[in-house]
Protein backbone atom coordinates (compact mmCIF):
# COMPACT_ATOMS: atom_id res chain seq x y z
CA UNK A 1 0.00 0.00 0.00
CA UNK A 2 1.41 3.32 -0.63
CA UNK A 3 -0.81 6.71 0.58
CA UNK A 4 0.72 9.17 -1.44
CA UNK A 5 -1.08 10.97 -4.50
CA UNK A 6 -1.29 10.10 -7.92
CA UNK A 7 -0.63 13.73 -10.32
CA UNK A 8 -2.91 13.50 -13.46
CA UNK A 9 -2.31 16.47 -16.05
CA UNK A 10 -3.27 17.87 -19.42
CA UNK A 11 -3.41 20.69 -21.75
CA UNK A 12 -6.39 21.75 -19.93
CA UNK A 13 -9.34 20.48 -18.71
CA UNK A 14 -10.18 17.08 -21.21
CA UNK A 15 -7.87 15.30 -18.28
CA UNK A 16 -10.93 15.75 -16.16
CA UNK A 17 -12.55 12.89 -17.70
CA UNK A 18 -9.86 10.25 -16.83
CA UNK A 19 -9.63 11.70 -13.02
CA UNK A 20 -13.67 11.11 -13.23
CA UNK A 21 -12.90 7.34 -14.22
CA UNK A 22 -10.24 7.29 -11.31
CA UNK A 23 -12.40 8.58 -8.88
CA UNK A 24 -14.91 6.39 -9.63
CA UNK A 25 -12.84 3.05 -10.04
CA UNK A 26 -10.68 4.10 -7.15
CA UNK A 27 -12.55 6.33 -4.63
CA UNK A 28 -9.59 5.59 -1.90
CA UNK A 29 -6.66 7.34 -4.23
CA UNK A 30 -5.37 11.02 -3.48
CA UNK A 31 -5.02 12.74 -7.05
CA UNK A 32 -3.59 15.95 -7.67
CA UNK A 33 -4.56 17.41 -11.06
CA UNK A 34 -2.74 20.20 -13.34
CA UNK A 35 -4.60 21.65 -16.06
CA UNK A 36 -2.57 23.95 -18.33
CA UNK A 37 -5.14 26.27 -18.91
CA UNK A 38 -3.06 29.40 -19.79
CA UNK A 39 -1.34 27.60 -22.79
CA UNK A 40 -4.09 25.24 -23.82
CA UNK A 41 -4.45 23.61 -26.55
CA UNK A 42 -1.43 21.91 -27.19
CA UNK A 43 -2.55 20.18 -29.91
CA UNK A 44 -1.87 22.36 -32.74
CA UNK A 45 1.78 22.78 -31.49
CA UNK A 46 4.93 21.87 -32.13
CA UNK A 47 6.48 18.45 -30.59
CA UNK A 48 9.32 20.61 -29.31
CA UNK A 49 6.87 23.10 -27.66
CA UNK A 50 4.71 20.05 -26.30
CA UNK A 51 7.67 18.71 -24.76
CA UNK A 52 8.54 21.67 -23.29
CA UNK A 53 5.14 22.21 -21.61
CA UNK A 54 5.20 18.82 -20.95
CA UNK A 55 8.56 18.85 -18.59
CA UNK A 56 7.40 21.79 -17.18
CA UNK A 57 4.09 20.27 -15.88
CA UNK A 58 5.89 17.36 -14.84
CA UNK A 59 8.42 19.34 -12.67
CA UNK A 60 4.86 20.99 -11.12
CA UNK A 61 3.21 18.37 -10.36
CA UNK A 62 6.40 16.71 -8.91
CA UNK A 63 6.09 19.68 -6.41
CA UNK A 64 4.27 17.12 -4.54
CA UNK A 65 4.98 13.62 -3.09
CA UNK A 66 3.83 11.33 -6.03
CA UNK A 67 3.56 7.42 -6.76
CA UNK A 68 2.98 8.31 -10.10
CA UNK A 69 1.81 10.47 -13.07
CA UNK A 70 -0.87 9.94 -15.19
CA UNK A 71 -0.49 11.98 -18.42
CA UNK A 72 -3.96 12.34 -18.96
CA UNK A 73 -3.56 14.25 -22.74
CA UNK A 74 -3.20 12.41 -25.87
CA UNK A 75 -0.74 14.87 -27.33
CA UNK A 76 1.50 14.79 -24.55
CA UNK A 77 1.28 11.02 -24.82
CA UNK A 78 2.01 10.86 -28.42
CA UNK A 79 4.71 13.28 -28.12
CA UNK A 80 6.28 13.00 -24.91
CA UNK A 81 5.73 9.92 -23.51
CA UNK A 82 9.58 8.74 -23.83
CA UNK A 83 11.10 11.33 -22.28
CA UNK A 84 9.01 12.02 -19.34
CA UNK A 85 9.82 8.28 -18.41
CA UNK A 86 13.92 8.23 -18.76
CA UNK A 87 13.32 11.64 -16.59
CA UNK A 88 11.20 9.89 -13.56
CA UNK A 89 11.75 7.55 -11.58
CA UNK A 90 8.17 7.10 -10.57
CA UNK A 91 5.98 5.24 -13.05
CA UNK A 92 4.32 7.22 -15.89
CA UNK A 93 1.19 6.70 -17.71
CA UNK A 94 0.21 7.38 -20.92
CA UNK A 95 -3.31 7.38 -22.94
CA UNK A 96 -2.09 5.68 -26.43
CA UNK A 97 -1.15 1.93 -25.29
CA UNK A 98 -4.02 1.52 -23.46
CA UNK A 99 -6.53 2.73 -25.47
CA UNK A 100 -5.09 0.75 -28.54
CA UNK A 101 -5.03 -2.29 -26.39
CA UNK A 102 -8.93 -1.80 -26.46
CA UNK A 103 -9.59 -1.10 -29.86
CA UNK A 104 -7.64 -4.15 -30.96
CA UNK A 105 -9.57 -6.40 -28.88
CA UNK A 106 -12.46 -4.96 -29.60
CA UNK A 107 -12.35 -4.68 -33.57
CA UNK A 108 -14.35 -7.35 -35.76
CA UNK A 109 -13.40 -6.55 -38.99
CA UNK A 110 -9.96 -4.93 -38.42
CA UNK A 111 -10.71 -1.79 -39.41
CA UNK A 112 -9.86 1.16 -36.73
CA UNK A 113 -10.78 4.76 -36.96
CA UNK A 114 -8.46 7.24 -34.67
CA UNK A 115 -9.18 10.65 -34.27
CA UNK A 116 -7.54 13.19 -31.97
CA UNK A 117 -5.47 16.63 -32.70
CA UNK A 118 -3.23 17.65 -35.54
CA UNK A 119 -0.41 16.62 -33.69
CA UNK A 120 -1.76 13.48 -32.23
CA UNK A 121 -2.16 11.93 -35.83
CA UNK A 122 1.11 13.30 -37.23
CA UNK A 123 3.02 11.71 -34.75
CA UNK A 124 1.81 8.49 -35.78
CA UNK A 125 1.94 6.91 -32.23
CA UNK A 126 -1.59 4.82 -32.13
CA UNK A 127 -0.48 3.76 -35.42
CA UNK A 128 2.79 2.35 -33.95
CA UNK A 129 0.57 1.08 -30.78
CA UNK A 130 -1.84 -0.97 -32.69
CA UNK A 131 0.83 -2.75 -35.23
CA UNK A 132 2.71 -3.60 -32.41
CA UNK A 133 -0.49 -5.54 -30.70
CA UNK A 134 -1.18 -6.86 -34.62
CA UNK A 135 0.28 -5.49 -37.50
CA UNK A 136 -3.04 -7.09 -39.77
CA UNK A 137 -4.84 -4.21 -38.06
CA UNK A 138 -5.95 -0.96 -40.31
CA UNK A 139 -6.01 1.87 -38.57
CA UNK A 140 -7.38 5.47 -40.37
CA UNK A 141 -6.09 8.72 -38.46
CA UNK A 142 -8.09 11.98 -39.09
CA UNK A 143 -6.77 15.08 -37.18
CA UNK A 144 -9.89 17.10 -35.64
CA UNK A 145 -8.76 20.32 -34.94
CA UNK A 146 -11.74 22.10 -34.64
CA UNK A 147 -13.27 19.96 -31.61
CA UNK A 148 -11.04 21.38 -28.97
CA UNK A 149 -12.37 24.73 -29.06
CA UNK A 150 -15.73 23.37 -30.09
CA UNK A 151 -15.96 21.57 -26.60
CA UNK A 152 -14.42 24.41 -24.42
CA UNK A 153 -17.12 26.78 -25.88
CA UNK A 154 -19.84 24.31 -24.43
CA UNK A 155 -20.59 23.47 -27.96
CA UNK A 156 -20.49 19.68 -27.39
CA UNK A 157 -24.74 18.85 -27.37
CA UNK A 158 -26.49 16.96 -29.95
CA UNK A 159 -28.49 19.10 -31.95
CA UNK A 160 -25.61 22.26 -31.29
CA UNK A 161 -25.99 22.29 -35.88
CA UNK A 162 -22.35 23.82 -36.19
CA UNK A 163 -20.66 20.62 -33.90
CA UNK A 164 -23.00 18.14 -35.96
CA UNK A 165 -21.72 20.13 -38.96
CA UNK A 166 -18.00 19.69 -37.72
CA UNK A 167 -18.13 16.09 -36.91
CA UNK A 168 -20.22 15.31 -40.05
CA UNK A 169 -17.30 17.30 -42.01
CA UNK A 170 -14.56 15.27 -40.00
CA UNK A 171 -16.11 11.81 -39.56
CA UNK A 172 -16.82 11.12 -43.20
CA UNK A 173 -14.10 10.00 -44.30
CA UNK A 174 -13.47 7.73 -41.47
CA UNK A 175 -16.71 5.85 -41.38
CA UNK A 176 -16.46 5.58 -45.63
CA UNK A 177 -13.65 3.49 -44.62
CA UNK A 178 -16.21 1.24 -42.58
CA UNK A 179 -14.00 1.29 -39.07
CA UNK A 180 -15.88 -0.95 -36.33
CA UNK A 181 -14.46 0.59 -33.71
CA UNK A 182 -13.52 4.21 -33.32
CA UNK A 183 -10.56 5.21 -30.81
CA UNK A 184 -11.47 9.14 -29.18
CA UNK A 185 -8.09 9.88 -28.97
CA UNK A 186 -8.30 13.37 -27.15
CA UNK A 187 -9.47 13.56 -23.48
CA UNK A 188 -11.94 16.24 -24.83
CA UNK A 189 -13.86 14.00 -26.93
CA UNK A 190 -15.82 12.12 -24.72
CA UNK A 191 -17.88 15.20 -24.08
CA UNK A 192 -18.93 14.83 -27.87
CA UNK A 193 -19.74 11.00 -27.31
CA UNK A 194 -23.19 11.47 -28.58
CA UNK A 195 -22.42 13.78 -31.61
CA UNK A 196 -19.37 11.21 -32.74
CA UNK A 197 -21.93 8.21 -32.33
CA UNK A 198 -24.59 9.56 -34.41
CA UNK A 199 -21.82 10.74 -36.96
CA UNK A 200 -20.54 7.24 -37.25
CA UNK A 201 -23.97 5.77 -36.83
CA UNK A 202 -24.73 2.61 -35.03
CA UNK A 203 -22.14 -0.76 -34.62
CA UNK A 204 -19.12 1.96 -34.21
CA UNK A 205 -17.68 1.19 -30.56
CA UNK A 206 -15.93 4.61 -29.39
CA UNK A 207 -12.96 3.96 -27.61
CA UNK A 208 -12.48 6.60 -24.10
CA UNK A 209 -8.88 6.82 -23.99
CA UNK A 210 -8.73 9.18 -20.91
CA UNK A 211 -10.84 6.03 -18.85
CA UNK A 212 -8.92 3.40 -20.72
CA UNK A 213 -5.74 5.44 -19.46
CA UNK A 214 -7.02 5.43 -15.59
CA UNK A 215 -8.37 1.93 -15.79
CA UNK A 216 -4.72 0.98 -17.07
CA UNK A 217 -2.75 2.81 -14.56
CA UNK A 218 -4.97 1.93 -11.74
CA UNK A 219 -4.55 -2.03 -12.61
CA UNK A 220 -0.89 -1.52 -12.52
CA UNK A 221 -0.44 0.10 -9.46
CA UNK A 222 -2.72 -2.55 -8.07
CA UNK A 223 -0.20 -5.28 -9.25
CA UNK A 224 2.44 -3.16 -8.23
CA UNK A 225 0.69 -3.07 -4.33
CA UNK A 226 0.94 0.62 -4.81
CA UNK A 227 -3.33 1.39 -3.96
CA UNK A 228 -4.01 3.56 -1.07
CA UNK A 229 -5.93 1.34 1.23
CA UNK A 230 -8.01 4.45 2.11
CA UNK A 231 -11.91 4.89 2.03
CA UNK A 232 -12.19 7.99 0.47
CA UNK A 233 -9.34 10.11 -1.50
CA UNK A 234 -9.03 14.04 -1.78
CA UNK A 235 -8.61 15.68 -5.22
CA UNK A 236 -6.58 18.62 -5.53
CA UNK A 237 -6.85 20.82 -8.93
CA UNK A 238 -4.34 24.05 -10.27
CA UNK A 239 -4.67 25.52 -13.17
CA UNK A 240 -2.66 28.45 -14.74
CA UNK A 241 -5.23 30.79 -15.67
CA UNK A 242 -8.29 31.70 -13.78
CA UNK A 243 -9.82 29.58 -11.18
CA UNK A 244 -13.22 30.79 -11.49
CA UNK A 245 -13.37 29.89 -14.96
CA UNK A 246 -11.79 26.38 -14.49
CA UNK A 247 -14.62 25.72 -11.54
CA UNK A 248 -17.53 26.69 -13.98
CA UNK A 249 -16.31 24.68 -16.62
CA UNK A 250 -14.81 21.33 -15.03
CA UNK A 251 -17.78 20.23 -13.90
CA UNK A 252 -19.14 19.49 -17.11
CA UNK A 253 -15.89 17.09 -17.40
CA UNK A 254 -16.06 15.65 -14.40
CA UNK A 255 -19.65 14.95 -14.16
CA UNK A 256 -20.28 16.55 -10.64
CA UNK A 257 -19.05 19.75 -9.14
CA UNK A 258 -15.49 20.23 -7.98
CA UNK A 259 -15.11 20.30 -4.64
CA UNK A 260 -11.85 20.53 -2.83
CA UNK A 261 -9.38 23.26 -3.41
CA UNK A 262 -8.91 24.94 -6.96
CA UNK A 263 -5.44 27.13 -6.97
CA UNK A 264 -3.09 29.10 -9.88
CA UNK A 265 0.24 28.06 -10.61
CA UNK A 266 2.01 30.04 -12.85
CA UNK A 267 3.28 26.61 -14.97
CA UNK A 268 6.34 28.71 -16.54
CA UNK A 269 8.40 29.32 -13.35
CA UNK A 270 8.56 25.62 -13.51
CA UNK B 1 13.66 61.37 -39.07
CA UNK B 2 13.89 57.86 -37.23
CA UNK B 3 15.82 54.86 -38.60
CA UNK B 4 14.59 52.63 -35.40
CA UNK B 5 12.14 49.90 -36.09
CA UNK B 6 8.67 49.65 -35.21
CA UNK B 7 7.88 46.44 -33.51
CA UNK B 8 4.83 45.07 -33.54
CA UNK B 9 3.10 41.72 -31.99
CA UNK B 10 0.07 39.57 -31.66
CA UNK B 11 -0.85 37.20 -29.97
CA UNK B 12 0.00 34.71 -33.28
CA UNK B 13 -0.55 35.92 -36.64
CA UNK B 14 -3.25 38.04 -36.99
CA UNK B 15 -0.93 40.93 -36.18
CA UNK B 16 0.01 40.20 -39.63
CA UNK B 17 -2.98 41.72 -41.07
CA UNK B 18 -1.65 45.04 -39.27
CA UNK B 19 1.88 44.60 -41.29
CA UNK B 20 0.73 44.00 -44.39
CA UNK B 21 -1.16 47.74 -44.12
CA UNK B 22 2.25 49.04 -42.27
CA UNK B 23 4.56 48.02 -45.43
CA UNK B 24 1.65 49.32 -48.09
CA UNK B 25 1.43 52.88 -46.39
CA UNK B 26 4.74 52.81 -45.17
CA UNK B 27 7.67 50.59 -47.36
CA UNK B 28 10.52 52.49 -46.03
CA UNK B 29 10.07 51.16 -42.38
CA UNK B 30 11.91 48.65 -40.58
CA UNK B 31 9.89 46.30 -38.29
CA UNK B 32 9.88 43.89 -35.99
CA UNK B 33 7.10 41.15 -35.46
CA UNK B 34 6.62 39.28 -32.40
CA UNK B 35 3.71 36.46 -32.65
CA UNK B 36 2.96 34.37 -29.47
CA UNK B 37 2.22 31.34 -31.58
CA UNK B 38 3.16 28.83 -28.49
CA UNK B 39 0.54 30.26 -26.46
CA UNK B 40 -2.04 31.40 -28.37
CA UNK B 41 -5.33 32.42 -28.63
CA UNK B 42 -5.29 35.30 -26.15
CA UNK B 43 -8.76 36.08 -26.14
CA UNK B 44 -9.92 33.03 -23.97
CA UNK B 45 -7.70 33.94 -21.07
CA UNK B 46 -8.42 36.01 -18.03
CA UNK B 47 -6.81 39.49 -18.20
CA UNK B 48 -4.38 38.97 -15.76
CA UNK B 49 -2.91 35.56 -17.71
CA UNK B 50 -2.90 38.82 -20.93
CA UNK B 51 -1.28 41.37 -19.15
CA UNK B 52 1.46 39.10 -18.28
CA UNK B 53 1.71 37.85 -21.65
CA UNK B 54 1.71 40.65 -23.00
CA UNK B 55 4.53 42.35 -20.97
CA UNK B 56 6.81 39.14 -22.05
CA UNK B 57 6.31 39.94 -25.48
CA UNK B 58 7.01 43.99 -24.98
CA UNK B 59 10.42 42.92 -22.97
CA UNK B 60 11.52 40.58 -25.70
CA UNK B 61 10.84 43.32 -28.49
CA UNK B 62 12.95 46.09 -26.32
CA UNK B 63 15.60 43.86 -26.52
CA UNK B 64 15.61 45.93 -29.86
CA UNK B 65 15.86 49.81 -30.67
CA UNK B 66 12.46 50.44 -31.13
CA UNK B 67 10.87 53.61 -31.59
CA UNK B 68 7.50 52.86 -31.30
CA UNK B 69 5.15 49.44 -30.63
CA UNK B 70 2.10 48.61 -31.89
CA UNK B 71 -0.30 46.16 -30.13
CA UNK B 72 -1.43 44.77 -33.73
CA UNK B 73 -3.69 42.09 -30.72
CA UNK B 74 -7.43 43.71 -29.66
CA UNK B 75 -7.24 41.06 -26.79
CA UNK B 76 -4.16 42.69 -26.12
CA UNK B 77 -5.12 46.92 -26.21
CA UNK B 78 -8.32 45.68 -24.68
CA UNK B 79 -6.85 44.44 -21.22
CA UNK B 80 -3.40 45.50 -21.41
CA UNK B 81 -2.56 49.25 -22.82
CA UNK B 82 -2.69 51.48 -20.60
CA UNK B 83 -0.25 49.41 -18.80
CA UNK B 84 2.23 48.80 -21.36
CA UNK B 85 1.88 52.39 -22.30
CA UNK B 86 2.86 53.57 -18.57
CA UNK B 87 5.63 51.52 -18.00
CA UNK B 88 7.34 52.13 -21.72
CA UNK B 89 9.07 55.13 -22.75
CA UNK B 90 8.73 54.89 -26.35
CA UNK B 91 4.58 55.38 -28.58
CA UNK B 92 2.40 52.49 -27.69
CA UNK B 93 -0.28 52.39 -30.32
CA UNK B 94 -3.55 49.87 -29.58
CA UNK B 95 -6.13 48.51 -32.15
CA UNK B 96 -9.20 50.06 -30.40
CA UNK B 97 -9.01 53.96 -30.51
CA UNK B 98 -8.79 54.05 -34.60
CA UNK B 99 -11.21 52.19 -34.96
CA UNK B 100 -13.75 53.20 -32.98
CA UNK B 101 -12.97 56.46 -34.42
CA UNK B 102 -13.35 55.32 -37.95
CA UNK B 103 -16.48 53.82 -36.93
CA UNK B 104 -18.28 56.65 -34.70
CA UNK B 105 -17.72 58.61 -37.93
CA UNK B 106 -18.62 55.89 -40.44
CA UNK B 107 -22.30 54.74 -39.22
CA UNK B 108 -25.45 57.06 -40.09
CA UNK B 109 -28.06 55.63 -38.20
CA UNK B 110 -25.82 55.77 -34.99
CA UNK B 111 -25.55 51.56 -34.58
CA UNK B 112 -22.22 50.16 -34.35
CA UNK B 113 -21.65 46.48 -34.54
CA UNK B 114 -18.63 45.01 -32.71
CA UNK B 115 -17.22 41.41 -33.17
CA UNK B 116 -14.09 40.35 -31.28
CA UNK B 117 -12.62 37.68 -28.59
CA UNK B 118 -14.76 37.18 -25.71
CA UNK B 119 -11.67 38.93 -23.05
CA UNK B 120 -12.14 42.31 -26.09
CA UNK B 121 -15.67 42.10 -25.57
CA UNK B 122 -15.61 41.33 -21.88
CA UNK B 123 -13.40 44.36 -21.45
CA UNK B 124 -16.09 47.03 -22.30
CA UNK B 125 -13.18 48.89 -24.21
CA UNK B 126 -14.50 49.09 -27.45
CA UNK B 127 -17.87 50.55 -25.67
CA UNK B 128 -16.24 52.75 -23.90
CA UNK B 129 -13.90 54.61 -26.65
CA UNK B 130 -16.70 54.97 -28.58
CA UNK B 131 -18.94 56.62 -25.84
CA UNK B 132 -16.30 59.04 -25.24
CA UNK B 133 -16.36 59.96 -29.05
CA UNK B 134 -20.22 60.28 -29.03
CA UNK B 135 -22.60 59.24 -26.21
CA UNK B 136 -25.25 59.01 -28.34
CA UNK B 137 -23.71 55.62 -30.56
CA UNK B 138 -25.08 52.36 -29.77
CA UNK B 139 -22.63 49.68 -29.75
CA UNK B 140 -24.03 46.12 -30.07
CA UNK B 141 -21.17 44.08 -29.55
CA UNK B 142 -20.60 40.11 -29.79
CA UNK B 143 -18.10 37.74 -28.96
CA UNK B 144 -17.34 35.38 -31.56
CA UNK B 145 -14.69 32.88 -30.00
CA UNK B 146 -14.76 30.10 -32.98
CA UNK B 147 -13.71 32.28 -35.67
CA UNK B 148 -9.89 32.75 -34.20
CA UNK B 149 -9.71 29.12 -34.20
CA UNK B 150 -11.70 29.00 -37.77
CA UNK B 151 -8.79 31.25 -39.41
CA UNK B 152 -5.80 29.45 -37.82
CA UNK B 153 -7.14 26.19 -39.18
CA UNK B 154 -7.72 27.73 -42.83
CA UNK B 155 -11.56 27.59 -42.94
CA UNK B 156 -12.11 31.29 -43.60
CA UNK B 157 -12.98 31.21 -46.98
CA UNK B 158 -16.83 31.49 -48.97
CA UNK B 159 -18.19 28.08 -49.41
CA UNK B 160 -16.67 26.54 -46.44
CA UNK B 161 -19.79 25.48 -44.77
CA UNK B 162 -18.49 25.29 -41.42
CA UNK B 163 -17.60 28.96 -41.38
CA UNK B 164 -20.58 29.99 -42.89
CA UNK B 165 -22.69 28.57 -40.32
CA UNK B 166 -20.98 29.86 -37.37
CA UNK B 167 -20.74 32.92 -39.15
CA UNK B 168 -24.95 32.49 -39.10
CA UNK B 169 -24.65 31.42 -35.86
CA UNK B 170 -22.89 34.25 -34.08
CA UNK B 171 -23.75 37.35 -36.65
CA UNK B 172 -27.53 36.87 -36.79
CA UNK B 173 -28.27 38.58 -33.43
CA UNK B 174 -25.83 41.44 -34.19
CA UNK B 175 -27.45 42.00 -38.00
CA UNK B 176 -31.01 42.10 -35.98
CA UNK B 177 -30.06 45.52 -34.50
CA UNK B 178 -29.77 46.83 -37.87
CA UNK B 179 -25.96 48.11 -37.68
CA UNK B 180 -24.83 49.84 -40.81
CA UNK B 181 -20.80 49.68 -39.34
CA UNK B 182 -19.29 46.67 -37.58
CA UNK B 183 -16.07 46.93 -36.15
CA UNK B 184 -13.77 43.70 -36.97
CA UNK B 185 -12.38 43.73 -33.50
CA UNK B 186 -9.94 41.09 -33.96
CA UNK B 187 -7.03 41.40 -36.47
CA UNK B 188 -7.85 37.26 -37.36
CA UNK B 189 -11.01 39.06 -38.87
CA UNK B 190 -10.08 40.74 -41.81
CA UNK B 191 -9.54 37.01 -43.07
CA UNK B 192 -13.01 36.62 -43.10
CA UNK B 193 -14.17 39.76 -44.08
CA UNK B 194 -15.92 37.84 -47.09
CA UNK B 195 -17.91 35.47 -45.12
CA UNK B 196 -18.70 38.59 -42.71
CA UNK B 197 -19.92 40.71 -45.44
CA UNK B 198 -22.27 38.35 -47.15
CA UNK B 199 -23.46 37.12 -43.41
CA UNK B 200 -23.87 41.07 -42.55
CA UNK B 201 -25.64 41.58 -45.92
CA UNK B 202 -25.09 45.40 -48.49
CA UNK B 203 -24.88 48.50 -46.53
CA UNK B 204 -22.75 47.25 -43.64
CA UNK B 205 -19.59 49.02 -43.46
CA UNK B 206 -16.84 46.59 -42.31
CA UNK B 207 -14.14 48.18 -39.95
CA UNK B 208 -10.73 46.99 -39.68
CA UNK B 209 -8.87 47.60 -36.49
CA UNK B 210 -5.72 46.25 -37.87
CA UNK B 211 -5.38 48.39 -41.17
CA UNK B 212 -7.08 51.39 -39.03
CA UNK B 213 -3.93 50.74 -36.16
CA UNK B 214 -1.44 51.06 -38.90
CA UNK B 215 -2.87 54.39 -40.34
CA UNK B 216 -3.46 55.82 -37.09
CA UNK B 217 0.18 55.10 -35.66
CA UNK B 218 2.13 56.24 -38.75
CA UNK B 219 -0.19 59.57 -38.97
CA UNK B 220 1.73 60.11 -35.49
CA UNK B 221 4.66 59.43 -35.68
CA UNK B 222 4.47 61.31 -39.21
CA UNK B 223 3.57 63.90 -37.08
CA UNK B 224 6.31 63.73 -34.39
CA UNK B 225 8.88 63.57 -37.06
CA UNK B 226 9.88 59.78 -36.55
CA UNK B 227 8.99 58.53 -40.00
CA UNK B 228 12.23 56.63 -41.50
CA UNK B 229 12.64 58.50 -44.49
CA UNK B 230 14.59 55.17 -46.29
CA UNK B 231 13.36 54.03 -49.54
CA UNK B 232 12.65 50.48 -48.64
CA UNK B 233 12.57 48.84 -44.63
CA UNK B 234 13.15 45.26 -43.63
CA UNK B 235 10.99 43.52 -41.53
CA UNK B 236 12.34 40.73 -39.15
CA UNK B 237 9.53 38.28 -37.56
CA UNK B 238 9.82 35.73 -34.08
CA UNK B 239 7.71 33.15 -33.26
CA UNK B 240 7.26 31.39 -30.19
CA UNK B 241 6.94 27.86 -31.90
CA UNK B 242 7.80 26.37 -35.29
CA UNK B 243 9.07 28.66 -37.81
CA UNK B 244 8.02 26.45 -39.71
CA UNK B 245 4.47 26.71 -39.21
CA UNK B 246 4.62 30.07 -39.52
CA UNK B 247 6.43 30.45 -42.71
CA UNK B 248 3.61 28.47 -44.49
CA UNK B 249 0.83 30.34 -42.81
CA UNK B 250 1.94 33.78 -42.80
CA UNK B 251 1.46 34.17 -46.80
CA UNK B 252 -2.16 34.31 -45.86
CA UNK B 253 -2.52 37.08 -43.67
CA UNK B 254 0.40 38.94 -45.38
CA UNK B 255 -0.95 39.06 -48.57
CA UNK B 256 2.34 37.69 -50.02
CA UNK B 257 5.48 35.55 -49.04
CA UNK B 258 7.30 35.99 -45.97
CA UNK B 259 11.03 37.79 -46.67
CA UNK B 260 13.54 37.99 -44.55
CA UNK B 261 14.24 36.51 -41.46
CA UNK B 262 11.83 34.02 -39.20
CA UNK B 263 13.44 32.90 -35.87
CA UNK B 264 12.14 30.83 -33.30
CA UNK B 265 11.97 32.74 -29.64
CA UNK B 266 11.60 31.15 -25.69
CA UNK B 267 9.10 33.79 -24.86
CA UNK B 268 8.56 32.44 -21.29
CA UNK B 269 12.27 33.78 -20.10
CA UNK B 270 11.65 37.52 -20.94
Amino acid sequence: MDKRAIGVFDSGLGGLTCVRELRRLAPGEDLVYFGDTGRVPYGTRSRETIQRYARQDVRFLRSFDLKAIIVACNTVSANALAELRAENDVPVYGTIAPAARVAAASTQNRRVGLIGTAASVRSGAYERAISALDPTLRVYAKACPLFVPLVENGRNRLGDQVVELVAQDYLTEVKAKEVDTLIMGCTHYPLLSAVIAKTMGPGVKLVDSGAECAAAALRDLEEKGLLSGKAAGESRFYVSDSTEDFARLASTFLGESVTGQVERVVIQEY
